[in-house]
């Protein structure tokens, strides 16, 4: 696989003016701002955009190979021949970095349609929770299978070390992390983005590149809340534990006791809640 | 319009059994999870999938029109000739609730392969900030004109009658909310969803739905950061005053800047930023 990388990538934050109002007093000074710039996936054969999303530049490609994992369109690094920036003729100049042209491994054939969707609908008249959850069982997702044990006390350092971890965030406010640790509570790699789904792309992607894959003796923390996606990323990458600070969703539960992995929510420095497997925690 | 009801819609809120890990301790208790489930978007004629999105069930039918509103589908309650839910005699009973199916007035025609994709993408190769925002001109948005001025003491009690109204986020912590105000500071309107974007939608929705629009006298209030999304859709309202718990990304400032929006960030109870149109503020 070659990646071909550019110089002058944009920025993952921009300054700007700001107008702090505050005790009855107003003053200006510079604020950093997360940026937010369109990226678009396309595929080269056959020539077909595959998603169009709003994301904060930067570990581009780790997102391209995360989000084609996370649909079941690659299942390793070597499903992918060549990854680029879009540099046409006549794409004008700052249009450069928000295109990414994949060449796939030729006997690769994604079922585009259903990308364009985002996840699956039935063919007959109807969606539901039942049938996100069987689209899950045809891409081929099982059970996470693992023996480890995880203790309270390293569950509890996890939140302090992605703080200290998240560098865009301090400076903007305005980013959702992702971090990998491994079971030692060693962090392994953080990514942000401006959106949830993507700053996890961007972890499963890196370790999709780097050759990491399965990260079945890993924990992912995220930043936000756990919701039906960010479980599927999961799944799809055989991540057996997901800590969020915030609160799951439904689906996101019925999802974690489907394929075994453990759930914690409103994890902060001194507290959490197991919604499934507890037994893994000790 | 007519919209068909009908009961036993599912309910926004459920219980799960969950371990509390705090102090050393581990307790069970039963806790509410917010409901996430998909939602299919299906127009009658032409017969087509609009949308498949995940959601928080309840006020459906203002997500819808909000929906349809903000991607240029409809301009007026009057577009929408019937929403209801689809009850095909081949759907599963458990999915009777996660499709809608809407009869739009005869003469719109909507562009739905744009839809798909969810924002504008130039016919060239290539996107980026600016065609995004040439995309808004082209669906007609205009600067917001209005004379309102706001106080700032104003501005600094929205949080708590926020925080007041969000009946469901107090039981789950797992909502994001979308709150309108008129320009004395009175709550018109509060809508929560899993997902932000569907929160604001079925908040615009609902003043669709009652004949209220444009809402160029109002102030929307949303529960977290301002992305490109969130502008688009206050842009497309003619909202004058856009307030915002946490950050905006650079592009939610270009948007508004371009389009003459007041747009306020990190609101708490003793402080706010002003980004934008910061003479509206007294």
């Amino acid at each position: 696989m070659s990646l071909l990388i550019m110089k002058n990538i944009p920025k993952s934050q921009s300054k700007s003016k700001v107008w702090v109002v505050e005790n009855g007093q107003i003053r200006s000074r510079t604020d950093f701002l997360v940026t937010e710039e369109p990226l678009e996936i396309r595929l080269v054969s056959p020539a077909q955009t595959v998603a169009v999303t709003m994301r904060t530049p930067g570990a581009d490609f780790d997102l391209v190979a995360g989000f084609l994992y996370s649909e079941g369109v690659i299942i390793c690094q070597e499903d992918i021949q060549q990854m680029s920036y879009c540099v046409d003729s006549d794409i004008e100049a700052e249009q450069n970095y928000n295109i990414i042209k994949v060449e796939l491994r030729e006997e690769l054939k994604p079922n585009l349609p259903s990308l364009e969707r985002h996840f699956f609908t039935s063919s007959a008249c109807g969606v539901c929770g039942k049938t996100s959850l069987e689209s899950l069982k045809i891409k081929g997702c099982i059970p996470v299978n693992t023996n480890i044990k995880i203790t309270s006390e390293l569950i509890l350092q996890l939140p302090t070390k992605l703080k200290e971890a998240q560098n865009i965030f301090t400076k903007t406010g305005g980013l959702h992390a992702a971090a990998l640790f491994d079971i030692e509570g060693n962090l392994l790699k953080l990514r942000e983005d401006v959106g949830r789904h993507n700053a996890l792309d961007k972890l499963i992607g890196s370790a999709i590149l780097s050759k990491e894959m399965p990260l079945n003796n890993c924990i992912v923390m995220v930043s936000g809340r756990s919701s039906f996606e960010i479980l599927q990323k999961c799944i799809m990458a055989k991540i057996p534990l997901l800590c969020a600070v915030s609160a799951p969703s439904s689906l996101a539960v019925t999802l974690a006791q489907e394929f075994k992995v453990t759930l914690i929510g409103f994890l902060r420095e001194n507290r959490f809640n197991i919604y499934t497997e507890a037994e893994r925690i000790i």
